[in-house]
């Protein structure tokens, strides 16, 4: 299991590459939790999501053989995006496997942004395994899994360690939930810090994988998430099960109408761009199920990756 | 003409109850423009507008008896909003004239909110300022102008100076223009900081009545301006234009695709919520418009109130 040395020794590594995020807090929301809360925006990091610490963390760790050979990923998300700007920066061959039904700006910006090479599969979990397979045993590449590797998930404790520097005075610290990287990182980071913080998790409701498996001790299984949380569809591993049984104190639900109430409040009260998996632990503070009452809250806000296009195309018709 | 003093005393007494606004900036934007940008964050302001600023100090600044009649202004946008609040902060009775086609959110946040009294008028300029006329012979408001009054000028040039407080080593300063409150303000600042810097302001080319006052030296008229940068429709006064000559060394023309977008640009890359007036001194970088290679920008982000009731009604059905 990894240590909070671990996470501070990623830090040293990515900080002079990775943004120093900027930490908001609205009036109105600490009115209406009655506490106080600071969103680390990691909507505003490179490529737009926490993605990229953990991906330049595990990349830049390679020998310098497997740097050669190069790395592959099977992602249309954020955590392909961030391989892929790892690997411009580091000079490594990326390639990134993408459902043939992906939207093809998607598929440009990993391509001419990011340099990165894109290889189709079958829109289906199967299809994007074997691909994968046969392409690391054809060309030898690394593997870069988006949480069940121990760089990637203290590169993403790295945005919990950052926040603690800037306001080591906080009570708790919240993380959505997904396969576990982000809130496997960010609790070590916040119990190595000072064993006093609180760490809760925030899950979909139709996703509630990880909540279960907290519970139940084992790795459990969703089939077919109903989530506009897309972020947040994937299942633990037993590598991040574990750490969150050892360092999590609770996992909160919230229903899809709660998270859509919750991204709403924040682009509109706020002003930021959020993801719908960002608005999940914010959406456990504003419907109270969560005992946070004159504490100072810390909110991870993983991502704001969120498509627009169709947005602007209505507002350029007006 | 105020001087740098009045915005130096303006900020002093506002400074406890503004929100001390952050400064983003974007590697992907200053890669754009060759230059360093740094965005004075106003949308994050109270009520989401740099607005809350110069009414606060204006209403702040009234006489006893004047504060115990109370004051009115007509507008359905962020000046009303702004004015409501620091009345409500203050103490004093707030009326705020509205035409009868305003959306109702509006209406009832204005209401339920800030607590302001809301009389509607017909939809027309003649309409809203006899109303308003009637209301101050009735009653004896007095009437808050959204920028033909010192105090709300000097409150806005805040925005600035504490952009400049926070960097010292900024060369050029940039803000839209509309009424000119927010430009003069913003100019003045800056030349009474360091004479050095360099003041620009940006309008859209179907509102481009300051231009031409700019460079005529008389107050030039937009009959019913057709912009989505509705915050810059209005013309400048006597009181602002003298401002803009003494102190602005030039403005800068956009079109409305230009102004949508830098609108997308700032929403989808820095992830921040701007309205549309807001983008138009990034639309002008953007468009090269203006010579500001290697060097230090600041923008004042004016505001982010821009309605999304409907773009999550959209959403929610998916």
């Amino acid at each position: 299991m990894i240590s909070f040395d671990d996470i501070q020794e990623a830090y040293e590594r990515i900080k002079k590459i990775v943004n120093h995020t900027p930490i908001l807090s609205s009036r109105t929301l600490n009115n209406k939790v009655n506490s106080k809360v600071y969103l680390k925006c990691e909507n505003m990091q490179r490529v737009g999501a926490f993605k990229f610490r953990g991906a330049y963390n595990a990349l830049s760790q390679l020998s310098e053989s497997k740097k050669e050979k190069g790395v592959i990923t099977h992602s249309s998300g954020n955590h392909a995006q961030a391989v892929a700007l790892a690997s411009k920066i580091l000079g490594i061959h990326a390639t990134i496997v993408m459902p043939n039904t992906s939207p093809m700006c998607k598929v440009n910006a990993t391509r001419k942004t990011y340099e990165a090479e894109v290889v189709f599969c079958q829109n289906s979990l199967k299809s994007r395994h074997q691909t994968t397979e046969k392409l690391i045993q054809k060309n030898g590449f690394t593997l870069i899994h988006p949480y069940d590797n121990d760089f990637v998930i203290a590169g993403a404790g790295t945005a919990a360690l950052e926040l603690l520097n800037d306001r080591p005075d906080l009570d708790v610290i919240m993380a959505p939930v997904g396969g576990g990287g982000l809130l496997s990182g960010s609790s070590i980071a916040a119990k190595g810090f000072n064993p006093n913080i609180i760490v809760y998790g925030a899950e979909p409701m139709n996703a509630d994988d990880a909540y279960r498996s907290f519970h139940s001790g084992q790795v459990e299984i969703n089939e077919d998430p109903d989530t506009i949380a897309d972020g947040l569809r994937t299942t633990l591993c037993e590598r991040t099960l574990q750490i969150i049984r050892k360092n999590v104190d609770d996992i909160f639900l919230v229903s899809e109408e709660e998270i859509i109430e919750a991204m709403q409040f924040v682009w509109e009260r706020m002003k930021i761009v959020i993801e719908p998996s960002s608005a999940v632990p914010i959406a456990v503070i504003l419907s109270e199920k969560v005992p946070i009452e004159n504490k100072k809250v810390g909110i991870i806000i993983s991502g704001g990756n969120f498509n627009l296009s169709e947005f602007f195309d209505e507002f350029r018709k007006l």
